[in-house]
């Protein structure tokens, strides 16, 4: 089962035509060169590559993992040569630019492809998702001429990278850092001496490629407290960075290899820093700003991997329920089991409403970039920045939840190695920790980006979403579904009102709730949205249809519980939590 | 951490005292001979052997697994020990007659011992169930000399013990087995040659005992379809079961070991039976209904090992909350920021609910088999119907969301092997699966104990809610709870009503949806009942009054959403995800 994957071509097609965002990407002047037949041609090829070259090394990937030889990780030998076909075909960098070998697409076409590299084999997409995300990072913030040999670098296969930020006392708190980075003896370059200890370091060490440079978050001497951190690449193999002195080593060693709940094939490592040479990128002190760019288009990563594994879940649990055989006489396929059908069809609900929303978001980041007014880039800034703690959390809680749904689809089957389905719950689970955990999502939407942003991409999303309920519907959409969206979005605004004038212990309490509430209210208008789009009377149509009312009436309804734990969530219930927790078990 | 479980021996002993059925329990002539000082002392005497042998056993066994080698399995060497010493406390038998080597007490007792088995290593409780199960199955329903040797040899440790039900093309569906039973020539005996293949037979091979006593249902000839099914004793040696001649194998082969998501150190086997030699126990054709007595104790043994599992983890999370810091300056410990109380509160109150519930549905079992008029038996067992779906399903949901808040609380900690967090979510993911998937359970408690048995055991629940309703509040009650319990009593009795006359389609597809509002409202009763108990002024009320206030304001209105779902759940909407599934993918 495991090894069957098919990517969802036509659907991603259906949603990106029915996606205004995504048609105002494709007229932008930095896109010319795009036009749809590169689209379908990207889709189309991309698909193969997942299929025919990735999903076949997911589940050997789980049953091999990583293993720690001698200071040097290695991956899967299968992972390798994958890697290596990626990197010839061209799909490292498909929103990176053609001068340093990338393909010059949108993100949006990028986070397309994402999808189902990390529906075939989300271990995979771990490293490739470093890779794409340090040559974005280095060339919006290191020196021009350094940025360009090593985003090339990274994406022709020589060098990987990896984003080193959390230490054993810092986790979800970065001002705890603690890595020292003390200056070369000049004192007057960028080049640094880093030492201190990294854990929970996505792929610090592999044998994909012979480099490494290290993304590291350190603090300089004068900055010892708070979040005034600087960022520094270091590179594995100091020959490899013409600008430091070769040595032997650079003082990087990996000093151990995470045994993790699932992504086994994606090496977790801690790893010391000693001496090790690097180079500050950006400005002293401003290491977490420049790391922000980043950590936004890593956090869409973490959505893009929920869809990926939703969408693979459900492909896999509806050829299970369509072929598994269990009850009636003559026996039926468990498929025209209500119950069975019950959780098929909210697996394909959550599914088609988180890509719909991922690829929106997408757009807007390509938007935010390239839109020649800055009126028109602002608003788009400010739309995704809200969303991307929306996206990230909620997709990640609703991945885990499919794959879960997916399991008791196939009941012991599910539950057993071979069904391919309990490696899905697994490889999911860590979505709500990494990147910035649920909990700080919640936090960051509604004490940053709601109050102390002034809630400005708050009311773009708001706007959005007025517009999308006074467009004309297709025939075929069902009426009530309007009604609902429009309550929903009433309801949502009064709930978003309270929180911005309460109380600080009461935003502690209820905001993963809130972004729940969030994250259901943009699913479900993601659903209308596409519900309008929709032609009558093909069989994708009626699916379509039938998951829209499903969502609008199973899903949405959670809703209901998130308004009355937030409206009893007050400073009472508060302070009735802190006296229950006062004393250690 | 993995390796620390401290026994809830306090909160044991505060539920059971708050608990009238066990009061009543302890009345029955049947157990004269039980005190409280003897149930202090099971408790204690069981707490040390939980959190000294199984406890550190737990971990390695996930890590070690059990091996196939050359037809025999072989379990972790440590787990062999334990259950030496298991067997030499007499723990093997708790509630089973003194005359084949139990202790003979009531199964309350014997469910607040396997609670602190499970919640200390539920791999090992996995055979110390099916031991236990074994037994009461034999002595039930066999030939009186037969069953007290095969008992004895179960408690005593030479034997132990399956339940073979499971097919390949059989498994929701037992009227699909198709393991056939032919009876020996002389055609008058209970003796019979069974052939057949059986899967996820849990313990059907391992090296804690020289015999194993498989159950298992087969088919006579006659009896070609439906449910006609009959049970048979087939031992893994022959030379032990007196009545049949000796020779070298009597036909039970182990096929296969499945690799599976969790429960690693309890073995899951794919068996064969090849001519194998079997008594038949109980008539012929009667199978399902012995096996019955025995699915009932197994339900009730998954509820309470989702609250042993649920207990674990809500301990390791709480620890680790108390130690890790993270955040503030001076820096605080994450317990004190409001998500992280959010998770560990709702960790609490839902354990608390699951454990007042069990422990109340064990006494009916008590009652049920004890109590002197036959108007208690029978409305007692009535009840215990009713409650054991609830409880099996609603529970084992909850211990699995349980141990993700646990392993959300511990953030990347809780997603590695050494947090010990995360082989509670493996382990606990199958208990929604096994003894009935949540599915049948919610197909059993609507279409046959609501609406076929003619709601008996509700009408017995609700009367006793409406008692609990009317009883006295302690001085520290919350007044508001008592309001919020009856009104979520009203709305669940109307909803009942509702779908007592449904048409069958809008049961398919609601009954899961059913099954979890009255788990929320039996935990949201036994939550209720705990915080009329209270005494006030002391730490443990202000955490019980918490948890409870917590229970009721965040997650009783989890009933909400519900009751929209089953409001939408028509024939409609059953329709639409009909016509949605049609088409293979």
């Amino acid at each position: 089962m495991a090894e069957t994957y098919d990517p969802p071509v036509d659907e991603l097609r259906f949603v990106l035509d029915a996606s205004a965002p995504w048609h105002r990407v494709l007229a932008l002047p930095a896109f010319a060169h795009v036009d749809e037949a590169l689209v379908s041609a990207i889709l189309e090829e991309g698909a193969r590559f997942c299929a025919g070259v990735l999903a076949p090394i997911n589940h050997p990937g789980d049953e091999q993992g990583c293993v720690l030889d001698d200071g040097q990780v290695r991956v899967p030998a299968v992972f390798r040569e994958a890697y290596a076909a990626f990197v010839k075909g061209g799909w490292a960098g498909v929103d990176l630019p053609e001068e340093v070998g990338g393909q010059a697409l949108p993100t949006t076409l990028a986070v397309a492809f994402s999808e189902m590299v990390n529906g075939a084999c989300v271990a995979f997409g771990m490293m490739a998702c470093m890779v794409r995300a340090g040559a974005h990072l280095i060339l919006e913030h290191g020196e021009p001429a350094m940025a360009r040999r090593i985003a090339h670098e990274l994406l022709n296969g020589e060098a990987g990278a990896t984003i080193v930020i959390t230490e054993p006392q810092a986790g979800s708190d970065v001002s705890a850092i603690r890595t020292r980075a003390v200056p070369e003896s000049d004192g007057e370059g960028a080049d640094y001496r880093l030492t201190g200890s990294k854990v929970f370091i996505t792929c610090a060490d592999q044998d994909y490629t012979g480099q490494i440079y290290h993304f590291v978050l350190a603090r300089t001497a004068g900055r010892q407290t708070g979040a005034g951190l600087s960022l520094f690449v270091v590179p594995k193999r100091p020959a490899d960075v013409a600008a430091l002195p070769a040595s032997a080593t650079n003082g990087v060693s990996v000093l151990g290899l995470e045994k993790k709940m699932g992504l086994k094939a994606s090496p977790t490592c801690a790893v010391a820093f000693d001496d090790a040479r690097g180079v500050r990128i950006g400005a002293e002190g401003r290491g977490l700003a420049c790391m922000f760019t980043m950590m936004n288009l890593m956090r869409l990563e973490v959505a893009v991997q929920s869809v990926g594994i939703a969408s693979a879940a459900t492909q896999c649990a509806l050829r299970y329920a369509h072929e598994r055989r269990q009850g009636g006489n003559p026996s039926l396929s468990i498929v025209q089991h209500g119950d069975v059908r019950r959780m098929l069809v909210q697996m394909q609900a959550m599914t088609g409403a988180m890509r719909a929303l991922v690829l929106d978001v997408a757009s807007a980041l390509d938007l935010a970039r390239h839109a020649p007014s800055e009126t028109e880039r602002t608003a788009a800034a400010d739309y995704a920045d809200f969303m991307l703690p929306i996206c990230k959390a909620w997709m990640s809680d609703s991945a885990f939840q499919v794959a879960n749904l997916g399991v008791q689809v196939m009941g012991g089957y599910g539950y057993v190695a071979d069904g391919g389905m309990e490696q899905y719950v697994r490889d999911s689970r860590v979505m709500a920790i990494y990147e910035g955990t649920n909990g700080i999502q919640a936090q960051d939407l509604l004490r940053r980006k709601l109050i102390r942003a002034g809630a400005r991409g708050y009311a773009v999303w708001l706007a959005r979403m007025r517009e999308t309920l006074e467009m004309p519907l297709a025939d075929a959409t069902p009426v009530p579904l309007r009604a609902a969206l429009a309550s929903a979005l009433e309801r949502f605004e009064a709930i978003t009102a309270e929180l911005i004038r309460a109380e600080s212990e009461r935003l502690d309490l209820c905001a993963a709730w809130y972004l729940q509430w969030a994250g259901l209210l943009a699913g479900a208008w993601s659903t209308f949205r596409l519900a309008t789009a929709v032609e009558p009377g093909t069989v994708r149509t009626d699916v379509r249809l039938a998951t829209a009312r499903f969502y609008f009436d199973a899903i949405l309804p959670e809703a209901e519980t998130l308004e009355r734990r937030i409206r009893a969530g007050d400073a009472g219930l508060a302070g009735a939590l802190a006296d229950a927790l006062a004393v250690p078990v």
